[in-house]
């Protein structure tokens, strides 16, 4: 192979295994990451950063700046879960994860929902049948009502007010939409939806609508379909197989992948890529669970979300190969489950067992 | 029966049928109001106001203040569906539908989510069963991101910079949360759920949690829980039957009430109040689904959502008796419901037959 082949690269990895489960899937993640890269002569280096709940407890930093420059150096990056109960809600959110996605500009936040065989989803047979499940949500990740802009006045009194601010830049909107429909094009079917609540949220609404438009005429074999958020909710549960790529805002993504990762099958197999398309910084791959303390240190945590995300990760870096024989090896090992439960590093290794 | 009992008022309606499919199903709610009030001595006057796409079309007006200040005069709204392709993106929906949820102070949006025997859910059968879905999104209806407090900057340029603010107060979010309050504790099961993302939008879900956990000590008796919207959605496919009463801003409240309606059997069911709990102002009462233009005029409309809209304008209006009655009737027409479609008349027939 060539010396621009990325499978001769090194891969550079920085890790966040974080809380809860976190650790437990990355340490199947990182396996599946050696399995599939051995023989290559790819050497992959991981560097571990400790970030979450533990770190804030002890020393209530959540993500130094030190720290996010070091990230800044790696070639990508795995995350594994970060929350715990122990912190306050929103100070890691706010604190570590959404700078996170901000500081290293992913905007683009790709989501795919895909029922492999052998899963089982909560939909009745026949609204997933015959087309199934196979779509991916390209979920904005740097604006929106995630930008922390709104506040607070007369807190605690019965005259208090407080506001959320949801802010959208044709900047922001057109790359994003610009990646979803450049995804479009390079799947079969070529179709993207647009999901907002235009009639509503009428100024942001127009902004993603008209850009929309205008970035669609550049990609002339592109269908395009447009859903209010309500509506495509309804969509999602009923007849799922009508989407291919949807693209949206950071709220509205949030919401609707979390119905996509449940209808394919749950939480525990959604993968997902923070992404700077650029490379101006190093993009981030995580599973779309949490860190579901409660059943944190028993092995019990399924890792395949965090192995799609390795796969994802793969792809990302151009190993496009690598990435379809982890993806492969996963349908292999989820049409192979049996009805008794397997550890964490029990499916860590069957799937990695699938790839040599 | 005494003078001040409700089933012997006569009952002064105000019509909105609105567009598409709006008239049809509005003539089947009337139909089924007349058969139960039939021989209780109240007399139902309705009068017609015509507001929509055609008005709108016609003569530019949305929602003129004469025809505001005449509906003011009535107890009580029955609206059918406001829309058309031939009106731009939220001209009706800013004009009409939020104008008079907002001047009526509709601050409770009720809908209930009931899968009734012998109704398909679109869920597999093992996520319904054993207890199946019988629960109350309470949405607030004059607050949040509805409230049309955004702006756009340098529009249709490359600077373009869209917001949309999410306004919350702690007046508008305490009664509210009251009345959802009300309605877990006069419920069987007496739990509420509050749905918000308080880990992103700090200030207004810290507002939301702190008025539950506030207004919650005046019901020792009414368990809560809390969800975040996205964990939300997972559960309204996985677990639907967790849920009693949720209460949520106006935005989630939408979302999650269309997934409610589709797992309860779809939009051609789902019922809903825009209920102003002081009487200051009349309460509304409509079907879900909009005015879905394409079956207009054809007799294909389900009516039953407005049919058990009408059981709830019965309600509000303290005919208990006549609203379970309408419910019962629906019921068992549901669960007799063959394969073969039915039209719209025949529908309304078939439910006032049972009320005879
Ligand atoms: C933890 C939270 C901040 C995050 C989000 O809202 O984006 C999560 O729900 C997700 O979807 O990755
Ligand atoms: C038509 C639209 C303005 C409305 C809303 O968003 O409230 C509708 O979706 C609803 O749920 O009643």
């Amino acid at each position: 192979s060539s010396a621009g082949d990325p499978a001769t690269q090194d891969i550079d990895l920085a890790v966040i295994a974080g809380d809860g489960i976190g650790p437990e899937v990355v340490a199947e993640g990182l396996k599946i990451l050696e399995a599939v890269t051995a023989g290559t002569g790819a050497k992959v280096t991981s560097t571990a950063y400790d970030l979450g709940a533990k770190r804030w407890n002890a020393t209530g930093e959540t993500l130094p700046d030190s720290v996010l420059d070091e990230l800044r150096g790696h070639d990508v990056i795995l995350l594994g879960a970060i929350g715990d109960p122990s912190v306050p809600s929103g100070v890691l959110e706010r604190g570590i994860l959404l700078p996170l996605r901000f500081a290293l500009d992913h905007f683009v936040n790709l989501r795919p929902a895909k029922l492999f065989p052998g899963v089982e989803s909560p939909l009745a047979v026949d609204r997933v049948a015959p087309e199934g499940i196979d779509f991916v949500v390209v979920r904005e990740g740097t604006e929106g009502p995630y930008v922390g802009n709104g506040g607070a006045l007369r807190t605690g009194t019965p005259h208090e007010i407080a506001t959320e601010v949801s802010v959208n830049t044709r900047f922001g909107v057109e790359r994003v939409v610009r990646a979803a429909f450049a995804r479009a094009q390079a799947r079969p079917r070529r179709h993207l939806t647009l999901v907002h609540k235009h009639n509503v949220l009428t100024h942001a609404g127009h902004l993603w609508r008209r850009t929309v438009d205008e970035v669609g005429a550049e990609f002339p074999d592109v269908e395009t379909a447009y859903q209010h958020v309500d509506a495509a909710t309804i969509f999602l549960v009923n007849d799922p197989g009508r989407f291919d790529v949807i693209v949206t805002d950071n709220l509205f993504g949030d919401i609707i992948t979390d119905i996509a990762a449940a209808i394919a099958g749950g939480i525990g197999l959604a993968a997902s890529g923070n992404i700077n398309p650029t490379g101006s910084a190093p993009s981030m791959f995580e599973p779309v669970h949490g860190s579901a303390p409660d059943i944190a240190g028993q092995g019990k945590a399924d890792p395949t979300a965090t192995i799609l995300s390795v796969a994802m990760l793969l792809e990302h870096l151009g190993r496009t190969d690598e990435a379809g024989r982890v993806e492969a090896a996963v349908a292999a090992d989820l049409a192979a489950r049996g009805r008794e439960a397997r550890t964490t590093s029990a499916i860590g290794d069957a799937v990695a067992a699938r790839l040599s």
